[in-house]
């Protein structure tokens, strides 16, 4: 998986993704990174790439010039990437659409800043808007940064144990069950007994049922899509689900 | 508005938050951050936080104890904030949710990273759980980076024109309308008249009707909740809304 970022701020991505888990996967060359920085595209002498919007209002607005030339000299090199662009006004990104998009060999994202792009250049270059949750930020850098960080989990040989992806939360729909680890006892509370006996049945199961407690309790508007068997079903009954 | 952060990767945090808006806001003191690393805070030699979640599974489990002693520490300085933990176990962040956080002097952090924390840490000291979206990441540092430039935008004197939080997406749960910036042509698509008339009264009911074709069109389920008025509904309606 590569990614390529089209960005005013390629030392905000840079940092960023060489951090922790996606940083030693592209030290180990299982992901790469490239990121192009619009402002080299600028026609003018101070490298300016905004200007004030049409119609009036507060802020700038990113020129169409400099993103459309960026993005089509990326392709000549990248071939026929989908074009993602960041926005709140895109489809709301979550754990399906990043499988999905996991199985490209290369994703281009276009990152927006001050009140966003020309129009215009979205329609020449774009292919797909998205939008990570219902805010508003300073720019499509974080929003480019998590996206990748969630793909990247999902490429083989990203995390130590390729298990790890699976088990977490989203995979079935549900929120994850609570994690414990040592000591068995601190400031008074206690390791749940299932969890120290031994028993993979019983972990499995009592795991199973927290994740579908949290679920009801916290965002029921996820069990309508969850994957839930017959078991699941009569526990959740059982709970007032 | 300060922040607080408590991570693995104070880095990570302090890059991002130094750039751009944020950046700017913190040069000028309009908003202050901090980060703890919570590391600072193992009894282990090597610095250790993590160790084997009890049941099994794949992955690490940040322990309680550094987590807990970093946070109370914390406090003693910064008094009673919220302490709000990124998770995508949490209730879901959205501008709403930013206006209620930005009424706070202090905000503190909690950054999980590998499969999480120790539950009985959550328990002592976390007083909120937010999700930025139902995706999994490696950490909640970029979260926490989202969350804190969302509600950044909203103090007072961070942004340029104090007006340009108000016009944006999802003011009154609309998405925004479509912006133009020169030239009037452009690999021969045209800025829409009626932004180059002048009107403003135009170039207004032009924009509230690109919102809600926008909304309708990519996001109908926002508009369940949209604050929408007499003509709003009418041109809704219109559009076949």
């Amino acid at each position: 998986m590569n990614f390529h970022v089209l960005t005013l701020f390629p030392e905000l991505i840079n940092t960023v993704m060489n951090t922790s888990i996606t940083g030693r996967a592209l030290e180990k060359g299982v992901i790469g990174l490239e990121c192009v920085d619009i402002r080299d595209y600028s026609h003018s002498k101070t490298r300016r790439v905004d200007d004030y919007p049409y119609g009036g209002g507060a802020g700038m607005v990113m020129q169409a010039q400099p993103v459309v030339e960026a993005c089509n000299d990326l392709k000549k090199r990248v071939g026929n990437a989908p074009v993602i662009y960041l926005t709140p006004q895109g489809r709301v990104f979550d754990q399906k659409m990043a499988r999905r998009l996991a199985q490209y060999d290369d994703l281009i994202f276009l990152c927006g800043h001050y009140e966003g792009i020309d129009e215009r250049a979205l329609e020449l270059v774009v292919d797909e808007q998205i939008s990570i949750g219902d805010y508003v930020l300073t720019g499509g850098e974080l929003p480019a940064a998590i996206v990748m960080d969630c793909i990247s989990r999902l490429v083989p040989g990203v995390l130590g144990n390729d298990t790890s992806a699976d088990e977490e939360s989203f995979h079935d729909g549900l929120l994850e069950y609570p994690q414990y680890t040592r000591p068995e006892e601190f400031m008074g509370l206690r390791v749940p007994d299932v969890l120290l006996s031994g028993h993979h049945g019983n972990v499995d199961k009592w795991r199973r049922q927290k994740s579908i407690e949290r679920t009801l309790y916290v965002r029921p508007d996820l069990l309508e899509n969850a994957v839930l068997n017959e078991k699941d079903r009569e526990y959740l009954k059982e709970i007032g689900g």
